[in-house]
């Protein structure tokens, strides 16, 4: 199925899988297949959201959710979110060809854009499943181009007639690559998710003034660029600051007007993103963020501003669950430590509605998020056994 | 004139007139339609350049040039460029009014795309005009959304059929606001600009890598956003270390890829703009970009190297034409200091075949490139009529 998955959408060797593209309906509609190959249930959501059901004997009890999501960033690679997906089904397909029922369904669940690279913010669909957002303000996003998260939804032909979320899910497992380069630095094949560091996101608007870039003085400059400029160095500067903590800041997206040869800019946008494992921690660097905004204006005579906030994180997964995973581990003898996410997943909005856990493969080198991603599948199968073992204990094994 | 010209391509209180875009092409009617009322010929070559003649007495003579240019920039004023387009209509009108003849004719010229805000490089068509370029090279520039030259020049209909250059001119004469603060801080209405600031431009490439904005550790980032924004700090530190001499510097434009949040870009386009009376403390000032190009590589861990290089200016103007200039002034007792123009000008690659100067009026604050650049007609008529009388003396008065 990996190998399958990756022609869709091919791109330099790794994936490029925008949310609600042609190849991410080409992705949609592979998965789909496999689903009617296994004879499993599918149901899509008013998001996009697709849920393949493998039923369980009592048709009362709520199901095991089990996924992550399928599509990419903008030159992504072949595991991100994908493995999530596939170890799910491969989950189905092994119980069905070892012929055990389970008393629970087991779903498998596809994100629609989690990766928040076509429509901001990310993983906005699990939001709204989690009843954190209404379906509506999820339809009104708009992509760079102006296009309408809606409007993409229709006319990929993926908007099912499922509601969104409102009912009662027993519980969520979701595997990923980790992302970074812990686990495969320490050559050990599962980290044992305990929580999700604090992320803190701002839009930054810098406001300068037009001007001639030959004969205006020095002195009577307002270039929103060199302002935005000033800021991404502080951020940097600022996630340094952090490294022995963990602490990470990142200038991640910055767009500029007028942007040409000849004249300076009169505006600009900084997307910032910082993280921490401690939530307190990261407030200390929102008000590093915040002097660094004043001195930064105050360098360039521009005006700055953040005009939006954001954040997810801080959180820590389900007890029982986190213990289910580190005791299926030990049963199976597969090495682990535990680890939190730095990044943001769809689990995190999970955790609002039921109990919730990762768990963590290794990715050479740390790469992601980059064509050059890659696994090691003898380093990956061991957390899917694992994965398997615990979504069976929660699904309840049964004779058929 | 001026008030008509306001009202063609009107944006914010500016204007905004790309080169051959339909609101250029108005202020090309209009212009052509002032030169048929005027009982003027008008000749268009190939590059759309517009040539409107007043007849001289003896044909056999080669003319005197007097004119700029009807583009603007993309958020630009209602003179930068007209005024000395309008200005040497005036001068036809006037002489008319008057009943003065000419030994040489004379033609008041819009040369094509001189801003640069749709096709880089600027000033690309006096380029062409002056033997410095090829005309094809001018047509296959193409704009940011990759439109050709030759196609957008077409679409409007002034691919004329007068040959590019190839001819004797007399002399050129172009008066422009500018641009800068000098005059009007002095209180002075007509700048002699006796030459140009030396001008150097690069495009430089920054090469980073994706990678997730999360996980990743600090330590193996490779951002080029921020590889380009050290140097654009860098670049801006340059200049206020310049700013005793005059010297300047621009961080002028950056593009970013894929530049989206989530993800580290791992290519930035940064082109810089600097400029400084002295070619060789120019010369100083590429040396002191080069250092800061090989320590933001360093700070960031990201490649760059300097793409391209371009440059214009650090010339003088033609002796007798200054003189000329100054002459009529102190005739004329119109008050005048001697400037050396900081902008890049369709004079400078004028002087190339043929005497050439110019003529600076004041403009408010300095603000120029800005839809808020104005003028005090008071302040400017002073050095039009200064331009009327150079002009006429350089044509030869005759008495019909």
């Amino acid at each position: 199925m990996l190998a399958a998955s990756s022609q869709v959408g091919a791109f330099n060797g790794g994936l490029r899988r925008l949310a609600l593209t042609p190849e991410d309906k080409a992705a949609r509609d592979q998965l789909a297949d496999w689903a009617r190959q296994g004879g499993y249930g599918l149901k899509v959501d008013a998001l996009g959201n697709m849920f393949i059901r493998r039923e369980g004997i009592d048709l009362t009890l709520p199901p095991v959710l089990v996924g992550s999501h399928l599509d990419t960033q903008a030159r992504g690679g072949r595991f991100d979110g994908i493995l999530g997906v596939l170890s799910g089904m491969e989950i189905l397909r092994t119980l069905d060809r070892l012929g055990i029922a389970t008393r629970r369904g087991i779903e498998v669940v596809n994100w629609t854009n989690e990766e928040g690279a076509r429509f901001q913010p990310s993983m906005n669909c699990s939001l709204a499943f989690s009843g954190q957002q209404t379906v509506d303000w999820v339809y009104d996003r708009r992509d760079k181009d102006g296009v309408r998260f809606k409007d993409a939804l229709d006319a990929i032909g993926y908007c099912g007639d499922a509601p969104v979320g409102g009912r009662v899910i027993d519980s969520y497992f979701e595997l990923h690559i980790e992302q970074g380069p812990k686990l495969d630095a320490a050559g050990i094949p599962l980290g044992i998710v305990t929580g999700g560091f604090k992320m803190h996101g701002m839009r930054i608007a810098v406001r300068g003034e037009t001007s001639h870039v030959g004969p205006t003085p020095m002195s009577l400059r307002r270039n929103a660029l060199v302002g935005a400029a000033y800021l991404a160095v502080a951020v940097d500067d600022i996630g340094w600051r952090y490294t022995p903590e963990e602490g990470k800041t990142t200038a991640a997206r910055l767009d500029l007007s007028p942007n040409l040869p000849g004249i300076l800019s009169d505006e600009a946008t900084l997307y910032v993103d910082f993280r921490h494992p401690s939530s307190a921690r990261l407030a200390d660097m929102d008000r590093e963020v915040e002097a660094a905004v004043a001195e930064s204006a105050r360098r360039s005579r521009t005006r700055i501003e953040i005009a939006e906030r954001w954040g997810f994180g801080g959180l820590d997964f389900h007890p029982d669950l986190v213990k289910l995973v580190r005791e299926t581990a030990q049963k199976l003898g597969v090495p682990s430590m535990d680890i939190r996410s730095e990044a943001g997943h769809d689990a995190y909005h999970m955790t609002k509605i039921c109990p919730t856990t990762m768990l963590f493969t290794p990715c050479r080198g740390g790469i992601s998020h980059n064509e050059k991603e890659d696994i090691d599948l003898d380093m990956t199968v061991p957390a899917i056994n694992v994965l398997l073992h615990a979504v069976l204990a929660r699904a309840g094994a049964s004779a058929r």
